[in-house]
């Protein structure tokens, strides 16, 4: 037999060590490999050779850490430039080196570029004893070819209760304190997490990137929300835009090494055009920032359970020596309960695109979502996994990069 | 026999439903009352006679009341004036309308003064058959002769956790990334719950109001944690000040109807300071805001237990016709398990005092706290109570004041 490794790449999201999890469990129910390692830090440790063996993990270790949020093994922002094979070359020695058959890679957008840069080198160079699996994760669901992305749910779940809970607390003074709460989300270009604190029942104006964003409409709906009830509760995705492109947050972003712009300020933006206007007296933002990606304390069971079984079904697939270059995908089940299967696309086809929330689930004047978007939504955040405590705070793993 | 009312002031918190709560299961258990009536929207809404009534609120429904977070009777900020005896007057007569001899007032520091304010009216009209009892909660446990706050606990452990998730959030890349992040804390004037970060194990810098600020030594501590580990972990505390008494976050400060400080912005402050002096090339900033006293998903079964007995001990101390102008507290047993009786104060000794965070449990340098604010800590966040779903998201009443 040989070996493989499994390591982990961008941004973390709550249940991204649920697919680690099961990847070290499926070898251990049907083991292919002789030993399942860790790659450090992504691509960038595996390149420098860090790699931890996690083939033996206790099941206690196993439970662990699948309520571990952010990646327990590290990540990376390293990019394999394809005109350069320099990287390619000498990740393909290391894997020769430590008999390493299988990669599987769990990442969003680039992440699985790397998978289809690699593999088509491989390919390339008439190399075929080196396979490399696209895990997807992503909070910001917008991986293309799949129902929804790992990670998503989790923190649609969290923003949603988050958006009932602070709606609680925006709504206890009379209706003589008029107040706007505005509530920012992560998800980049696309708005499905934002999209997700409807399932709230709270929001009373919500704005997308899917939407160009018009000023007059907005504050003409704060002050119906103000007049009706002297409240207002408002969601805004971090990449909202105006018609021309630039966002709302447009004074505070600047870009990472990916050229990707870092986002944030939209909430504060909003917040300035409704004091400017008058349209409210009070207002508060409440950007969930990092939190949103690493809360893990109501994971969805859903969110959790499909994770874990993705790490099961990307082993299982390994097991076909052809199989290299595809992401192990989800597919919403035809069936009256909710419930999904597992199938394979090419890695290239999910790679470089942005699926975003359709146009036609949103309400005209930011007034929320439709049903349809709400029965996609709903079966996603139910169930919430018992979770172990320590000392008063939940048990995780210490991160194995730091071991 | 005659009825009593119960009614919530001031900000919000976890566990603040859980004392009305107690005191409508008190009446249950051994009624001293015929109607337990519910003041909407604090003395404000009482002013206007706007009740419910809970008297035979179900098991269910008292059970579900406990895990609401915020104000289920809503809040107000309406301030007494002593020197304007109008509402004294009024508040009395509505008393006397509907029969009502006791009334159980939840805050903080302005709602002790409400309730010594009352009293003393009272006592000096020859007012006998009118009671006013304070019920103590705030997420700042700022309040004097308590050993702790209810409603403090619960924030405290939301921050210790969220803290946890996003260190490992932040840890995850390579060191050849730099970055501190910088978690902003509610509290006010006292360091208590940017203190209860520590209680994750993983804070390098901690800033608390009680330490006048130091800028460099701030910056030589950033500059020493990168340098060790490239990421510094930095909490600070919304009402930090520079040693001339001037809040860190300065600039966006405004006052509100009390004269107090609207606060925020001090993460963003030391943001700018991190980026100007070069000790590190990233930093992110989560600022906590409504979200850590307003999350319930993973109360502190102590913190709501202790609530809820607030409650219960309320009721049967109002047994006593002469007991009034007086609040309920917390002292912590002498005894190897963690456990607290219930004692009363006047309401006049806690109005308007605000209890510190102690300076001996501070380490120089913002290197943290001693061991004995650990244990002090530790106790408050044990436990996490279950908590009923209902379509993915926490089961919660809805609020009164909407019914």
């Amino acid at each position: 037999m040989s070996n493989c490794i499994v390591a982990q790449s961008g941004g973390p999201t709550s249940v991204i060590n649920a697919t680690v999890a099961g990847v070290v469990k499926g070898n251990q129910m049907n083991p292919i490999y002789d030993h399942v390692y860790g790659g450090l830090n992504g691509i960038e440790g595996i390149l420098a050779e860090r790699f931890v063996d996690l083939t033996n993990m206790t099941e206690e270790e196993n439970r662990t850490l699948q309520q571990t949020p952010s990646s327990a093994l590290g990540s990376c922002r390293y990019k394999l430039k394809r005109d350069n094979p320099e990287d390619f070359e000498k990740l393909l020695k290391i894997m020769e080196k430590h008999d390493i058959e299988t990669l599987f890679y769990i990442g969003g957008n680039d992440s699985m570029d790397t998978v289809a840069a690699l593999s088509e080198y491989a390919e390339k160079n008439g190399i075929t004893d080196r396979r490399f699996v696209g895990c997807p994760k992503t909070v910001d669901n917008d991986l293309m070819h799949i129902d929804h992305c790992p990670g998503f749910a989790s923190a649609a779940k969290f923003i949603a209760v988050t958006a009932l809970q602070t709606w609680l607390d925006v709504n206890v003074y009379p209706a003589s304190r008029q107040e706007v709460f505005i509530l920012e989300t992560m998800g980049r270009d696309a708005g499905w997490l934002a999209a997700s604190s409807c399932l709230s029942g709270k929001i009373d104006i919500l704005i997308l990137p899917e939407e160009p964003f018009d000023k007059d409409i907005f504050i003409s709906r704060v002050k119906e929300c103000i007049e009706a009830k002297s409240k207002c509760y408002v969601v805004v995705s971090e990449g909202a835009r105006f018609a021309d492109g630039t966002y709302l947050a447009a004074g505070e972003s600047k870009n990472d090494l990916f050229g990707h712009a870092v986002l944030g300020g939209a909430g504060k933006a909003l917040e300035a055009m409704i004091l400017e206007s008058g349209a409210a007296s009070r207002c508060k933002v409440q950007d969930l920032a990092t939190a949103q990606r690493s809360h893990a304390s109501e994971q969805s069971l859903v969110d959790r359970t499909e994770a874990y079984r993705l790490g099961l079904s990307a082993h299982m697939h390994s097991a076909d020596k052809s199989f290299t270059g595809h992401m192990i995908a989800l597919k919403r089940r035809d069936s009256e309960e909710y419930d999904v299967e597992y199938f394979t696309i090419p890695a290239k086809e999910v790679a470089n695109f942005v699926k975003h929330f359709p146009a036609e689930w949103i309400l005209p004047e930011y007034r929320g979502i439709t049903q349809e978007a709400y029965d996609y939504l709903q079966p996603l955040i139910e169930g919430t996994p018992y979770i172990t405590y320590k000392n008063g705070l939940p048990a995780y793993v210490e991160p194995y990069y730091l071991r």
